[in-house]
């Protein structure tokens, strides 16, 4: 993306709305010291991303009182051209039983039978993003 | 992802088969002690991720001789099945003149006009994938 008028920094209502339409995100966060990234169903619940993993895995370890990152993009292939949001905030388990009846009804699919399952919410207190043209060398 | 028959690891070269055919993948990095992770477009050298990113960039700065993780995906949004690759290395930036020009044939785009950029090489020591199905709790 060169730093001409083609980059394009979101404000957080853009930010938020474009995380509203999104169905995939990646949760970046500490594994064994190392950076990692991983892919998982959300949904947005007022300014929170919502996840859910399940019980003893490692992203149910790794997403405690951590602050991690998650990020959604979205990319044309062909044109290279598309937008990346990024949101850092410090996770946590919902545990409030009104809550999760609530967002059990949102999340989009069953919740995996016979296996405990932790439902993680990423507060959003830090929240950029901006238009991607991926096409020349990035300026970010 | 439940804990059955469907988790699928991937073995190393099925991995860099899968990095080899992907065109944007995302860099998980450190940016002021926070968790990041920014799109890029990128090649598969051998068994490296190479991108570009300008000079004075924050990725740029980011990813000099630091440890940072590699990550692509591809998941339907309809079915939520899919796969993740997540590589990490020590970024180095490509120097080699020979190789540069080996590489800017490869490089999907044309370096942006005017402007610095550097050539950012990422080897893959260590390196995971598996299949995904979303609409179960996450297992990883």
């Amino acid at each position: 993306m060169a730093e001409t008028a083609e980059l394009v920094e979101f404000d957080r209502g853009t930010c938020l709305r474009l995380l509203a339409h999104g169905v995939v995100g990646r949760v970046v966060f500490t594994d064994a010291a190392m950076p990692a990234a991983q892919p998982v169903n959300y949904v947005l619940d007022g300014e929170e991303i919502i996840f859910r993993t399940a019980g003893g895995s490692k992203l149910a370890a790794a997403t405690r009182r951590a602050v991690v990152a998650f990020q959604v993009d979205d990319i044309d292939v062909d044109t290279h051209i598309g937008w990346s949001v990024l949101g850092i905030g410090e996770a946590y388990e919902v545990t409030d039983t009104d809550r999760l009846a609530e967002l059990v009804e949102r999340l989009p699919a069953p919740w995996a039978s016979g296996r405990t399952a932790h439902t993680i919410a990423i507060p959003l207190p830090r929240l950029t993003g901006r238009r991607l043209c991926l096409g020349d060398a990035d300026t970010g």
